[in-house]
């Protein structure tokens, strides 16, 4: 059985008291991925699954990301966090400016990452640590079981939540992978979701499409990536996900084997490894160096660690292979592994990049015939197992764009026939009662706010006005009325413009001699139209234009 | 056996004489895929090989395309097209700048899609038409003969290049497949070519790393479309390239059998179905509209192929599913195809459509498990043949990324180890001799040319002038200084600025104030520092700031 909410529909309000129901609305991560947060409210509290920020998914120039709209959320009991990936956590400095008193759940791991971030901006630090199975209590009746799950960030969970008032279970399962079938916790969990009357999943739909059946575990790389490592003649450096502590294992665990020096470089790689050493997460089998000094950079048995396997403009990885790093200049005895995957929409960066390896003549090594990388999140058949244990009645595909949702459910409805498949976007709402029944709430679509430089929300009118002058270039006149003086500014315009100075300046000169009688705001526009209008002849299109008479 | 050029490779200058050489020289399209252009040279003449555009690889922000820097080429004998697509032709208005009077050899298909280019400039419109195994003459010793040649759009030709001189024979073919593997034009092509002391072939690179062992053609697609449409509940759209007029022709015959009408939207779709039907390449089975009249937007029957299946913008496909298309209003009822490919970057830009399709309701159907498109460049397989019938003993990949360069090469060298593959960039020479000698000749990388508006050109600092203003927004300040009034504008800043606006006020009169005896110059400069400053302490970045004194 299939509902799905598909476009246009019209929103809808609940009308009726909230007594013996539960609702869950999805704030954001479904239909997208990204920004992962999630609404749960009882008749007598509310509480917040995660913080997440979403990056830029079109030309928004050099905005930092994207955060959910937190201004309509109301009142909240509690924020508890799953893992510490930033699209689970990183909106928590704007999550904390709108409520500084609202207690955080969430693993340590995650804690230490939040704590960074909280502290640059000066605020509040305190956390209520959660440890697995802990019993979290919200409200009356709301409570909330932290389920470890497999994933590539230490500390990863799924969420049991359980209300006895609507005889309602959640397993909230964002972001996971199954790396044992046998797994003590997930039965744990599942024996008591298994009881309830309504019984949703709310499961991952991240690699639903993907061409592998099931997502490779940490321990099946180690083979090939010491292969590669051990067969390479001159230095060697890995890119990753820095977040990925287990793979930072991996290799320090190969060093030490290989007895090779292991150094790691760049912001997110060094510090990723310090949060994993100090929670015990990361062990050194071999010492890990984060600065030169007795390693040296053309030691030709180095092994780096590098920030950035996505290509980012200011990233370890892109300064390194453009050859503007000041100590490593890569050559072609360098072997470069992509110990990663392509996030969506990275591609072409990342082909450039690997063009200038090729050109260097380095040595690629991607995922593909070699298991050189392992998702976190849970492809069809770490579904299978998941669906397997947990029996729910209702399926909620979480943690996908809008293609990953459909075929989520199209895959239950093959494998779970008898449960009913529900295809839920962002900012809807869906409510389950103690009678088994179920309602569906279309609410409007809210969009994501744009964050730029020092946390500052930036509106879209301005990212259009940008556009307009990236797209465009800009002219400033300035006029003195009474002097007749003025100066004029091409910027961002092509020189085929200032052979056409002398136009323009013909135009403004003629302009201010015959404009006297008209006020100041006729006699700007005016130049302002005359102007653009000359430029459009030459150029096709007209520069944003300012006239200031002063 | 393999020569690479790699990086950093210093400029080397041939010295001695171009006697009994011949020199090749790639101006666009290796290391790259688009702006395909290369240099033929002997003593005597000089050619050009298509003068194709670069769609922008990184963010040029509005910018149309590309074109090879023609500015050093010096004086050529002729051009020589072999095919219409726009990486092949789409410079020619620039080519016809540089050189009014050369002469143009191209196939008919082209010819028409050059004229209309042409035309709109006001340029000359005339052409040299070739035929399948034409004998150009350029100078006193190459022959150049057009080789038919399998590909996405019709009239492509290879080319076989002869020079008595140095003994040397290339086969040229940049975009090919084999439909056939007995093929008597290549068989008939190859038996002059492997007659020459210096056999050289130039192959098709862009599919070499294609989970895909053979290029399907274009009948292979004709059960699976018929199949997709005729199961269709709804309406069928389909995007494609337009130039593929095969493909355009597979979609008719098929509304032909189904008695489906066959709607044309787009600009591009529209123009090359109409060079199809004058150029003859284009038969209609069935009557192929252009409007809507006697045929209804929302008849249930309809088959539309649609511009823009690479998600441009401006295009039919985009406008279609973002709902802002006047006639055509997409539901749950209607199937949408992509019988296309998506061209490395365009990921992101396509599944966002998808996306939007699939929030509709619509049924998406992808190339993948369907035979619904066919590329039209060589796979390994079809190199295989090529490389069977042609015995080369230089192998120059062309048509390809760096990495593709590679990849050819390493095949090449599996399956031909006794020829020499060279791997070359842009702007290298390569030169041949009569007694089988070959050199290597590195060049000044030269950047292309970033064409903006009405086929303008515009320089990289004016594009880096637009970035800045793009990602950190403009503030005007024009100031009279004689009766201290001003104007101040911010333009494509964030709102929290406006709250700053008043101490921006403060600091341009207390400026205005206290500047009085300091000239023009160092006093908009102390102005433009001080409210740099000021933004920067709220927002972590300084907007491109202008005063002006007037």
């Amino acid at each position: 059985m299939v509902f799905k909410e598909i476009l246009p529909l019209h929103p809808k309000k609940l009308t009726h008291s909230m007594n013996n129901k539960i609702k869950f609305t999805p704030i954001g991560g479904v239909g997208q991925i990204g920004s992962n947060m999630a609404l749960i409210e009882t008749s007598s509290s509310r509480f917040i699954i995660d913080v997440g920020i979403l990056f830029p998914y079109e030309d928004f120039f050099d905005i930092n990301y994207l955060i959910p709209d937190m201004s309509n959320i109301g009142k909240i009991d509690a924020l508890i966090i799953t893992h510490g990936h930033e699209d689970h956590i990183g909106a928590i400095t704007h999550f904390k400016e709108h409520y500084p008193k609202v207690p955080i759940h969430t693993p340590l791991f995650a804690s230490k990452l939040m704590e960074k971030k909280l502290k640059e901006r000066g605020l509040g630090l305190k956390f209520k640590i959660y440890k697995p199975f802990d019993q979290i209590s919200i409200g009356d009746s709301l409570t909330v079981t932290p389920v470890p799950v497999d994933h590539s960030i230490p500390e990863t969970y799924g969420l049991l939540i359980t209300d006895k008032d609507s005889d309602t279970a959640f397993m909230y399962a964002s972001d996971f992978k199954i790396n044992n079938t046998e797994n003590k916790d997930l039965e744990k969990a599942a024996e008591t979701f298994n009881k309830f009357k309504n019984r949703v999943t709310l499961l991952d739909s991240t690699n639903i499409t993907s061409s592998q059946d099931k997502a490779f575990t940490e321990e099946e790389l180690y083979p090939d990536l010491k292969k590669v490592i051990s067969e390479s003649g001159g230095r060697v450096f890995i890119t990753a996900f820095a977040s990925n502590v287990e793979r930072t294992q991996t290799i320090n665990r190969i060093c030490k084997e290989l007895k090779r020096p292991m150094v790691m470089l760049g912001r997110s790689m060094k510090f990723y490894a310090q949060v994993g050493i100090e929670t015990k997460h990361l062990k050194e089998h071999t010492k890990i160096h984060y600065e030169f000094g007795i390693i040296k950079p053309n030691d030709d048995r180095l092994v780096c660690m590098v920030s950035g396997c996505q290509g980012d403009f200011k990233s370890a990885t892109r300064r390194i292979i453009s050859g503007d790093d000041s100590k490593i200049k890569l050559s072609k005895d360098d072997v470069f592994i992509f110990s990663s995957k392509t996030i969506p929409g990275n591609e072409k960066k990342l082909s450039m990049l690997e063009n200038t390896l090729s050109d260097i003549g380095c040595k690629i090594i991607k995922p593909g015939k070699l298991k050189i990388h392992a998702s976190g999140h849970a492809c069809r058949e770490d579904l299978k197992v998941m669906y397997s244990i947990f029996k729910p009645n209702f399926v909620i595909p979480i943690h996908g764009e809008s293609t990953f949702l459909d075929a989520h459910i199209d895959f239950v409805t093959e494998i779970l026939p008898e449960a009913l498949s529900i295809r839920i976007l962002n900012q809807s709402s869906l409510v389950f009662s103690k009678d088994g029944k179920h309602e569906f709430i279309k609410n409007e679509k809210i969009n994501p706010i744009l964050i730029h430089g020092r946390d500052i929300e930036i509106e879209r009118s301005s990212i259009s006005e940008r556009r307009k002058m990236a797209c465009n270039g800009v002219i400033l006149i300035s006029v003195n009325k009474k002097s007749k003086s003025y100066k004029l500014r091409l910027q961002g315009l092509p020189k085929a413009l200032d052979e056409k100075e002398q136009q323009l300046n013909e135009i403004i000169q003629s302009h201010l001699n015959f404009s006297k009688n008209s006020s100041d705001t006729d006699s700007s526009e005016d130049l302002r139209i005359k102007v653009r209008r000359v430029c459009r002849e030459l150029l096709g299109y007209k520069p944003v234009t300012f006239v200031h008479i002063v």
